[in-house]
């Protein structure tokens, strides 16, 4: 990993310190000047110092703010939300806020009212765990994971190449995207896949759970599938409000894509069917070779 | 492991040589007299001896099940279909002839036109693997998995004893299931996962993989909830063809499930959403501790 000399000497507040954010300030320090944490809550702050994941930690965000060059939103979306609107004023001038938030499009727009003196940064690092909260965060969770920025227009490119340098000194790869492009690739890469593994887990609850068989039958496809339903519901809840019109045209996509398989079933058409299910395969082997 | 006298004595044949041939053949060499594996093709035959699965090999059923105590069907359920139609009589005396189809309905039904100095049990190891063929074969696959046995009206107690030794043998939990029930639980728990995950890869292709940066940003919950996607097609054709009632049931309960949190989240009913997918996340965790 090679190290970025301006990003080297930033100041770095983390502002939420769950997964996400107890991760990346981990993984930053030693990366930079400092790394400062910043929670609601006092025992969240002990516990990442504890864990040797901040150099230093606060409740006050007002003092966690001061001298940041770098302030990272990792909250959920709508708190991220709710956080821009009255952060402007406690940050320096030139600092670059960037946020972690999973929809881009809702939080770029509001990135725009910010004061002029700010540089504001849409980001969404492609990585996470079923498992939420402080007690799960690992310095490496952002290794070889893509880390999606999506720049406003008056971003400027010094700011957009801090961020990409933050990306790289927690072993991310940066890829830069427009906020609705981002969002509707998202809809079906990561958000359907949390609502099909919920439905999954539904499905089984209220038909096979009443067989306590099921309970030691439950192999490793139902467990793969509906992993993601393990998500924090806040953090979901979030991404799926400020991304419905998307989740819901991917939800439709995917209803059709599945009623045109239980169709080849029930149809008894087993040539159109195997053929269907081989083509699949082939594209899954593509896309993960 | 305790190594179960009887089975110990046992000459085991296993018909099949492909990931679940193969690993069965591998994980039960040395907790046996002798395993024999039978395949089509004198390379399989070569590579399972190659790869230190089997004590002996042939292409030629006869000769391969010729003195076998136990002969296991590890090929796909309509090849096990067939192949129930012209065993009976290769098959010593007293032989148990086990089966490891997905679906076990027609199976169980088959196998009670078999001669009747046959053992007939159906068997169904709930374990696998996204690829197939012999070269992924894993003398561990089994282990810790559950075995499920449908014993047939016929079957004797001693012939049950020695399938569940089997799975014993190869680390894995024996439980007992009426083939009807079997099938109506796995329809659920393994087949429609697949089939959703079939679905979600169809979709993805259908429209975010256009977009090169779709490749890039494929995170983790798509490549678990879309991992069975890559199963080998014509095992998952068999099974689906020999469970279709049951796996469009699924179907349809899962079509409801995923509408309901997809009304939900359309008619913006945010406390509702949440709390179903808090109960869900619930019910997850009571899953998989």
């Amino acid at each position: 990993m090679t190290v970025d000399p301006d990003f080297e000497s930033c100041r770095v507040a983390v502002v939420g310190l769950g997964l996400m954010g107890g991760s990346l300030a981990g993984a930053l320090r030693g990366h930079c000047r400092k790394v400062v944490g910043v929670a609601r809550r006092a025992e969240a702050v002990a516990a990442a110092l504890d864990a040797g994941l901040l150099d230093c930690g606060t409740t006050d965000l007002a003092e966690g703010l001061r001298g940041a060059d770098v302030v990272v939103l990792a909250t959920p979306v709508r708190t991220i939300l709710r956080q821009l609107e009255h952060l402007g004023s406690l940050l320096p001038d030139g600092c670059l806020l960037l946020d972690l938030g999973s929809t881009k499009a809702e939080i770029v727009t509001a990135m725009e009212s910010l004061p002029a003196h700010i540089q504001p940064l849409g980001g969404h690092p492609m990585c996470g765990k079923e498992v939420s909260g402080l007690g799960a965060a690992d310095p490496a969770l952002y290794r070889g994971c893509t880390f999606i920025f999506c720049p406003l227009p008056r971003t400027s490119a010094e700011a957009l190449a801090r961020g990409c340098a933050l990306a790289g000194a927690v072993g991310a790869q940066p890829l830069v995207l427009e906020a609705g492009r981002q969002d509707f690739l998202v809809a079906t890469l990561s958000h359907l896949p949390y609502l099909l593994a919920c439905a999954l887990v539904a499905t089984a609850d209220a038909t096979t759970s009443a067989d306590p068989a099921a309970w030691q039958i439950v192999a490793g496809g139902f467990r793969d599938t509906s992993r993601v339903a393990g998500s924090d519901v806040t953090m979901m809840l979030d991404i799926l409000t400020t991304n419905r019109q998307q989740v819901l045209e991917a939800l439709q996509a995917f209803r059709g894509q599945l009623g045109h398989l239980a169709h080849l079933l029930e149809a008894g058409d087993e040539e159109d069917l195997r053929q269907a299910l081989a083509a699949i395969r082939e594209k899954r082997k593509e896309m993960f070779p």
